[in-house]
């Protein structure tokens, strides 16, 4: 981090929009420092920082961290949280899960929106990477709730060709209705799977993609059964499948990517592909524990991690999922030294910001003002011996005292404005959902 | 829980020594309740009770459960919290812990086992089974913090006779010398493991714990090395080597168990020997991750749920070690059916006060008056389908807002009284055993 303390004459400047000087702050490399931020950007990392600030925090026993990347989660699936669980796969997708999916509303996806941003915000996650349906009213929301997201909204085909052009159709509307947002918000394209979507609309999707420079996020490898079924159906495994089509690219996020051999892992990595690895659904939902965290990153992959949406996972702790990736790798492998807390870390801020496309994910002059205070003052930080291990193994998401996104604190002192109102009124359109 | 509610009549009483009214909380079965504690008991649940009590406290917008058991820990570790992680066993044993240990004093216990009851408190534990040393220390501590204790001391003699010797008299010279405490603290023996304690030890700590009905820790089947040491040594595994020694008896707890056959199972329902499952140390130390949950469950063995210490497993956060052993469970199989929230919630509470052997772990008159109270006005209970999947999956130790044991208030608020100099202290503890 020390490398980051750069002289003020060098220092990048915002025309000085908002400024915010935190004094006296642990930084993840156990140093304690001040941070000035300007407009979105930390500009300045040093001791005895004098700058002018519209705020100053005292940052004395609390540390900060990058905001946390939730690089896959349904946003709006908040509302079923809890609502079927310890159910095989089909049951819970049959009679739980779609009937009701099928009877949301508008105001339901706002709500869900609303409280999925709230519960992010509370646990320290400043970006996340969303994949569900109705994303221009999560986008509003977004907007509001002052986090930066990337929307992907799903499209699939079930191999008929009406319904492959009806999706076109909609994604094409969708992306040209949606437009003036915040900066903190992107859109993209989810081509929801390979046993959802024929070959010809995700080979659609990859050119859209590249024509209009979109990310394009996919669930691949997440089950034995997709494995097996694209076996039976392509004569190969999945991102053979998709590295036949011609669609594999940076742009593309793998979403789970559990059931991937050591040549896929190549093709990825050759490719530039993403990957987000989700333990907390792939655990609950018993898809498999074989997540290749370790190899993935030794072939060069930008390996994020996310927390898949509530409806299968139940929350969206980043700092549980970071505990989560590390406790499954070392079980899977026996081997205590793989998944380390630092690669997690790492997994959740910065691997998670290139993921996002966004200067983010680093605390240094010239990335973007994404930061957590996490406080100090608990039984988990309690020695304080490795700020990391103990946020990554000892702590929860209940740590996050204060959050700053593109330089605009949107928590502090662990209240976000308007909770009580989300709380009760997300609640309300859950308990009406089920008896619609 | 329904048929728990009985006549006014019926109710047990406790001589009016303290009573405690908690009005309209939700209870785990979704109902909502009245529950009246007088001196240590709960001696009524009902609607709209009506009986004196000294504190009222209003339930609305709380659940209560009962308090979470640790069923295996190390109290005074956690100073080492974050001081080795993501090393091999024997590296981290050898250059982190056990030269550090040997130079711990009973300040160091003292504020370590402070620390280790703040933390359980702060997250709904109120009862815990130890395995240490300088548990006299320890003793004194959990009087004063209010919680409930079983404390084994620990001994072993490498197989050599006249350490053999000095652990007996070393025993016998602890029991006799600790008494006196409070009747929420009970001693017990913990022979360390069947690697560092002779089949002579055992076999004594057996007969003695038989003779002074003492409860007896031990960790078995923890490690493959173990079982590849005692098949090499015992010529069988762990398990048949203690049913061999004939020391399986109702008074043994087990912590661990990961390698324990289908066979073992039934010695030890045989033997109603007790086991505690430890997810987070497993996985963390990549000790296994085939714990046998449901196998044992089905057997009849009472299995309570532990966090290890904290050397180890970092936090003493037993709601999170709900969520580990449910997906832990979950992945080994794959199947999520497996290891569901209630059977979680039952180890963590009855399972649990049953390993204690005290009257606690469920709501219900006649009970100890052993509860917390659950703030529910946070996202992770929202919306609230079903509160038991919601505390299991959703939630994390943060939720608990209002701690009771033995019929005494121990954390109102979230605030446990003197909370800010123990975690003062015990830093400064564990900052100064690392200089010497």
């Amino acid at each position: 981090m020390k490398d980051d303390i750069i002289p003020d004459s060098q220092v990048p400047t915002s025309g000085g929009r908002r400024g915010i000087l935190i004094k006296n702050i642990l930084l993840p490399d156990m140093s304690i420092r001040d941070i000035a931020i300007s407009g979105k950007y930390i500009t300045q990392i040093g001791e005895n920082l004098s700058v002018s600030a519209d705020k100053i925090i005292d940052g004395t026993g609390k540390a900060v961290i990058p905001g946390l990347v939730n690089g896959h989660t349904h946003a709006a699936m908040t509302l079923f949280r809890g609502f079927g669980d310890d159910l095989p796969l089909m049951t819970w997708l049959k009679e739980k899960i779609w009937p009701y999916e099928a009877k949301l509303t508008e105001e339901d996806i706002y709500w869900g929106s609303k409280l999925a941003c709230l519960e992010m915000i509370k646990s320290g996650t400043t970006s996340f990477y969303d994949m569900y349906y109705w994303l221009g009213v999560t986008a509003g929301v977004v907007d509001e709730m002052g986090l930066r997201a990337c929307l992907s909204t799903t499209c699939f085909d079930h191999f008929e060709s009406e319904l492959g052009e009806k999706c076109k159709a909609d994604t094409i509307r969708f992306l040209s209705e949606n437009t003036g947002y915040s900066d903190r918000i992107q859109f993209g394209l989810a081509p929801h799977a390979i046993y959802t979507v024929s070959g010809n609309l995700l080979k659609w999707a990859n050119q859209f993609s590249a024509e209009n420079n979109l990310p394009l996020h996919i669930h691949v490898g997440e089950t034995e059964v997709e494995v097996n079924d694209c076996l039976r159906d392509h004569g190969c495994t999945p991102v053979r499948y998709l590295n036949r089509l011609g669609v594999l690219s940076p742009r593309m996020v793998i979403a789970h990517g559990i059931y991937i051999d050591d040549e896929e892992i190549k093709m990825l990595a050759d490719h530039d592909v993403k990957v987000v690895h989700n333990p907390a659904s792939n655990m609950k939902l018993a898809s498999g524990a074989e997540f290749k965290f370790m190899e993935m990153q030794a072939a060069g992959i930008t390996v994020g991690l996310g927390t898949d949406g509530c409806a299968s996972s139940n929350n969206l702790d980043m700092v549980e999922s970071m505990k989560l990736g590390a406790l499954l790798g070392k079980a899977l492998r026996k081997d205590p030294q793989a998944t380390p807390a630092e690669d997690m870390f790492r997994a959740a801020t910065l691997n998670g910001a290139t993921i996002m496309n966004s200067k983010a994910g680093k605390i240094a002059p010239g990335y973007l003002a994404d930061l957590c205070l996490v406080d100090l003052h608990r039984a988990a930080f309690t020695p304080n011996f490795n700020f990391i291990s103990n946020l990554v193994y000892a702590a929860n998401g209940s740590c996050i005292d204060t959050v700053i996104c593109d330089g605009k604190i949107i928590m502090e002192n662990k209240y976000v404005n308007g909770e009580e109102e989300i709380l009760e009124r997300a609640a309300g359109c859950a308990y009406d959902l089920i008896k619609r």
